[in-house]
């Protein structure tokens, strides 16, 4: 059970453009448009006014881009507390991948089974200031880490610096485990600082506005940002 | 203080469509087509997975169809709890008018009054099992009261027939207090009992699939039921 | 829709002996017993130490006298908050009848609609604080009304005078309504005030200790005891 | 059981100064000089940060006052919830009378004894917006209803008009009952409308800022405030 | 303070069978067979509809087998929360140890000390997902530690295989203390997988269905099965 | 990036009397005389009777104290579940800094962020119980860190020796940060105990009975008993 190496264990890149920063107005219009332009999956965060002091969008809006039309992974952030309750409705309404917060509920083990049992992937995301041993007796049963580098909820904030170190800690924990674990980050994610997030360990990247409002969209689209920000991704790995 | 005649009191009719009910992927689309065939205003039903069992839009929404370019009134029924956290978001994002359910919060004179600063018309939701005497005290503060003629946060019910007897009991109690107080109805709606739930003192009436899967609307718009809807309303009063 | 008279809308008269009062350690023995000693139902207290300060019993003990062979009526009064997620259970269990108290459930009328898709009566649990309106929009959909004549939760509490009156007014209520609504009273019942809350209107009488730690049982058993409460309800009926 | 005229249920005037606008640096002479001044009872307002949005003062605070040598009755008003587990402590800490929400207890008629067996006299307080309803059936078994002519947990509120309704709604309840019950009034009192207030019913007057805020009190104490207030409510009686 | 070895540190074998399988309709004779037939002490699975999405049994229920006669250890396991409220009527219905959740209480160090001082012994139960950290500034304060190797308040899952790394993990932690300290495991407990499960360091072993359901036990009762399950384990030790 | 030493990296001595054992009834005098005894900081306990069972203070006893003229350090410890409501209060209140339990707050470093961002100084608390790792990821964000050495939320405990053993594990944790982090301890301090406490890492010390109930204050005052404490301290720096 020797440890593979960062570049062995590594999943391919993938660019999750978050859609609380598109036009809910047309939103299948916008998720169509920056999946044309390169992105990999669609980033849907779900917030309840509990977990977190905001309320976003459930499981209706992830079945109306279902039936729009979209068939890359849906990945599902879910910052609502408790659990359990809404996982088979976003199973039902074709999430490919839910996360979700051990805070969030008493029996992390056996969340994790009910998403798979619902036929998705599972994962857990960390707060800024969870610690990571939280992960240490259910690493083995998720498909994804999704470490927090802003405080969930809020718009507007910065890349908090020492997400760096926990990337590269939570790295270290899933190379040794020997398992296709993804490690995804959200928050504060740009052009301009992806590389060195990706050499800390990440290979999953939420962006938002980094994406939807970068310069130029409105004229050109959303393939030159994307397109950026995988090469830097590429250019450490 | 003689009571006034129902027809003195009354409101004009306002057809309410609840965007639950419309194509999530071409929000701004389904709103303004639906407007544009007659509908008076937009229901917006918020649901936190709290205080009903389901999750659905929140501000960012309803932010996005104001900056879409939507004027009418915008209805939004808070089934959350509790309640005051999230009643600026949405006085921010647009609402015109903000009601929500007495048991969702522990001060509703205070509640009522906490809309109203932030610019909003506030009412009270009753559930269909809800003592009508919640209105004592607070009737005089509101702009409208809701009944639920189906139980929050559930699809597919139909419309619970003593609905009809509990908008009589709240119509004379509208009637009694002499003031401007609108009286709406969500729940089962449709164009053929519509005129019997205005007959019984409602003048304000949400529809959800009985406007936005009506038959024939694939072809013909939202415009026939609509008027079907506003005709038999007249018929009645 | 003439109120019909008392005497006609009284169901026939109902001993539940509540189980919290028998011997655990052979509970389908002593149920068996007072079953055959001339008791009709099996009345089954479910406290979950949050609607209560107590925790007594969930399905599986429910579901262990249907195994043991129990036919009668399984009364189960729910002293839980929140109510629906057990009520499946419950009915999965054997349970005939679940009364619950509306202070526990945000939707009242959806709880009863529930109870009922399970195959179970319906009703409502009125605390001796409890205004009677909460019953005023859902009566016409239960088969029982339940008076709480002591706090629920405690032992050895004494009948709360009061409580005449309110069986009083709920009496008139059901009767009024021209349906077929029991109407349940527990705490403090005994022989010797049985005749005076029957004559109040009671036709369901729960009793546990009255029953089960009645002078003589050890000797001769329960028919004694559960035949002078009978004939003390037909002496005013 | 002819309703007594108010003149003759009236109990005693009493001046209730609430210490929450009293100088918490130096309460005990703040509190002696209150009472000095004519000032009865000592009002004690109780906040959690969970029932109302302020957290104030507990049980220390209060037995503080009777180490000091207060003996006038304190009067605390519980703006807490869960309301039972606070109860032993104020009554140990030396409270005379303990008021609370019906909101804020599952179990309003036992919560009510539970202060009685402390050895305390035990009201129900009613927000602007509560229906009278709740006193129905726990109404004689009170010493006091404490109606609230502001939003309590806020600074700040004027005299709500609609509570001279509400007072003579109850006035009329306490009447009925034959039985000694105050009714107290808490919010935007002040000398120059409780004359009004004292005629509608109210027999118990708390006032904060009017008496410790008064004009004139740094120089000659809160005798005036207090004699003008008294003679303003014998004026009406 | 050098590590004893584990076979030094380790107390000696229990059998605790779980009565949540027996037969609630015969407790007292289920328990009594159990205890003759050689099992050590009696599991006693508490579960409160919160903690846990299950009701199981409260303290009357242990009072009873107290009652019955029974003498052996009562190991209370609650699943519940919050956990101090229920503590001392545990205690005086008889438990001998009580263990819970960490995650169920805010003051997981002052909870022990409560059960302690109500002369009752005093465990931590793990979660399969929980950290082990949350043992390191109490375990010198515990009597025992509780592994759960399924989620606790399902039936029908099957032994958690990491669970045995956990143990050793635990066991290491155990025996550096130098203290007394039990080991028990509960979840998926069968003849054939109790020899590895004791060889990575349980000396405390809780079984359901593996007792009560084993084949054979209709004619012939437990004591093959618990006596195959000591030698299993003995085997190792 | 190398350690450095306890004596460089270990703030001045703080000796903060905790004003939950002084008279409430002239709390003003208290603090101004302890303080001009030789008591550096104000240490101010709020408890909410949630995350603790008991209610002391709130904002308002704060604000006094600041209106009373007292300049000195504010110490507030948070013992409130949830926290960020109630920081903007307390920070306009006058608190200088505000800590809190990581137990009590979903999202730890956005609190931490949140205090700040009112101007105050931010800290972590730790039941005696609470694993060190809550600190892994918010340390370098931290003012302080305070450790309880009783459990919080009752009186007339004894201080927990363990409490030893974690303030040297974290007086390592923080000397490794390089960062003025200053190191508190709450719970049965003494002047005989302090010294070892100080030895094992605390600079901050938190006192109630021991400096407002120490020997002789009544005659006296309080410089003696801190002018021994602090030399204590002193003695093992």
């Amino acid at each position: 059970m020797a440890p593979l190496s960062p570049s062995t264990a590594m999943q391919p890149t993938v660019i999750a453009p978050s859609i609380l920063s598109a036009n809910f107005a047309k939103l299948g219009e916008e998720v169509d448009a920056v999946l044309a332009a390169g992105a990999d999956w669609v980033h849907f965060d779900v917030m309840d006014n509990h977990y977190v002091p905001n309320l976003t969008i459930g499981p209706m809006v992830c079945e109306a881009l279902r039936k729009h039309g979209v068939t890359a992974p849906i990945d599902v952030h879910l910052m609502v507390e408790p659990v359990d309750r809404i996982v088979p409705d976003f199973a039902k309404a074709g999430a490919s991948m839910i996360t979700f917060h051990p805070e969030a509920s008493r029996h992390v083990h056996r969340t994790v089974q009910l998403i798979k049992s619902h036929g998705c992937q599972a994962g857990l995301v960390l707060n800024p200031g969870t610690p990571i041993e939280v992960l240490d007796w259910v690493l083995d049963e998720l498909d994804m880490v999704l470490l927090m580098s802003v405080n969930p909820g809020f718009g507007g904030q910065a890349f908090i610096p020492s997400s760096l170190d926990k990337l590269r800690a939570v790295r270290t924990m899933i190379d040794r485990s020997g398992r296709p674990i993804r490690l995804e980050i959200d928050g504060g994610v740009k052009a301009d600082n992806i590389a060195e997030i990706a050499a800390a360990g990440a290979d999953t990247f939420v962006a938002g506005s980094a994406i939807f409002n970068a310069p130029g969209v409105a004229e050109h689209g959303y393939s030159d940002v994307i397109a950026r920000m995988k090469q830097a991704v590429e250019s450490v790995r």
